[in-house]
């Protein structure tokens, strides 16, 4: 990773600018001094729950400077790929509030184009599900927020987005596109929303697997902060390992002037 | 396929023995004649919502002489897999009325071994797929009846008891032991019932997929007759061959002389 040919930047949110309720020590003025130095940045989370428009606010209210634009989120990512495609008829089953995420295409309740599917939780009725398979079986593509597994609700470990994925899968016969981290598709369409290549960008995260595996998978640089989700453990990881570690993301102006 | 090595038959059911409400021609004189010539004969059947004592009943009525003992169905499939496996505790979650199938078990609602799983249908919602997840990652494990993507409901092709089983297989990370044709293990349960290797044992059935494709991945002889479900584009089927193919099941014991 050279500092030079180095134009974009893929920041994870939660863990690496912010914890909690508060900024991390520093994040305000690397990104500011990120932004100075004309990198491009984009905020890269995994959030399927509200619009880009409700997080810009929030990191607004915690002093960090990356507006609506400069985020990229699971439903940006489907906006984009429903774009790329010429897909304007989509049926959003998935939070209420993504809607104003899919501003200038048309969401319906009957022959979509293509489905977007977020975690309907206790949604998921079989009605609900043939309802959705009707829409893959008259030809409909299939868009998936995430496909993870299991997620803590409450004090349990209980299913997540990504069995009724697999299920939708299965009836049809055909893959879903999934976007949000990991998936190698989620962080194409943000290289594509930056306008670079892949070698002109680097990933800053906390998480070992989705964030620093993933970005590497899809052939971007990465850099694991020792902040967040970060842990002695990750420094011995398997099969993953950073381009580079940093105790934050404010040693990162220094390192890349 | 040679006659005198043959020592058992499988024998599906509709379309073979019988088509809606009467005994195929020949069929009752040709199952008498097999069992008179001493080869063991085990009606082998997808059905998943009745036991197989009221199947037995059906036949009976049909003037079929086949037994319940001479029936191997899913659930009776499911309960030998268990029983080889030393599993005595399971979560019927499938038709109340194949609880009957499952005598000598324990069946239980908390901290099964085994989840025995048929289609729910409507009953499939978040929280009943959720609590069966949950005896999954507490070991349990899991029988599918079978794994059908789709099925006709009235005018519909809906979603069947397949994408729900994948959904749990995502979930948990493991698969599940599909019985059923065309599964290879459902045919090597009836293999064991039979006590006899598959070299010895033909598969007679009109399905060119479930009862033909299946039994011969599965080592055995297969004849397809041609009633039920047969079309005459299954002469040209792209993969699948039958050992023999017969007008109807009348001809079998003829041929078997």
């Amino acid at each position: 990773m050279s500092g030079p040919s180095l134009q974009g930047l893929l920041l994870d949110l939660e863990g690496v600018l912010y914890q909690e309720d508060a900024a991390i020590p520093g994040a305000v003025e690397a990104v500011r001094a990120l932004q100075a130095r004309g990198l491009a940045l984009r905020g890269l989370t995994n959030t399927t729950t509200r619009p880009r428009r409700e997080i810009a606010a929030r990191l607004a209210g915690l002093g960090i400077p990356l507006g609506a634009e400069a985020l990229f989120t699971p439903p940006v990512a489907a906006a984009r790929a429903l774009h790329d495609r010429g897909l304007r008829r989509l049926h959003l089953a998935a939070a209420p509030a993504l809607a104003e995420d899919f501003a200038g295409f048309e969401l319906v309740d009957q022959a979509p184009e293509a489905v977007v599917l977020g975690d309907l939780y206790r949604d998921f009725t079989w009605e609900r599900l043939n309802r959705l398979f009707g829409f893959l079986r008259g030809g409909a593509g299939l868009i998936a927020l995430h496909k993870n597994r299991v997620s803590r609700r409450g004090a349990e470990i209980a299913l997540d987005l990504g069995p009724f994925v697999a299920a939708l899968e299965y009836a049809s016969g055909r893959e879903a596109l999934v976007v949000g981290k990991p998936s190698p598709a989620f962080f194409e369409l943000a290289l594509a929303d930056l306008g670079l290549e892949a070698a002109a960008v680097a990933m800053v995260g906390d998480d070992i697997e989705a964030d620093i595996g993933g970005a590497q998978a899809a052939g971007l640089h990465a850099i694991q902060v020792e902040t967040g989700k970060f842990t002695a453990a990750d420094r011995d990881h398997p099969r993953v390992r950073p381009d580079l570690r940093l105790a934050s993301i404010a040693a990162l102006p220094a390192l890349l002037a």
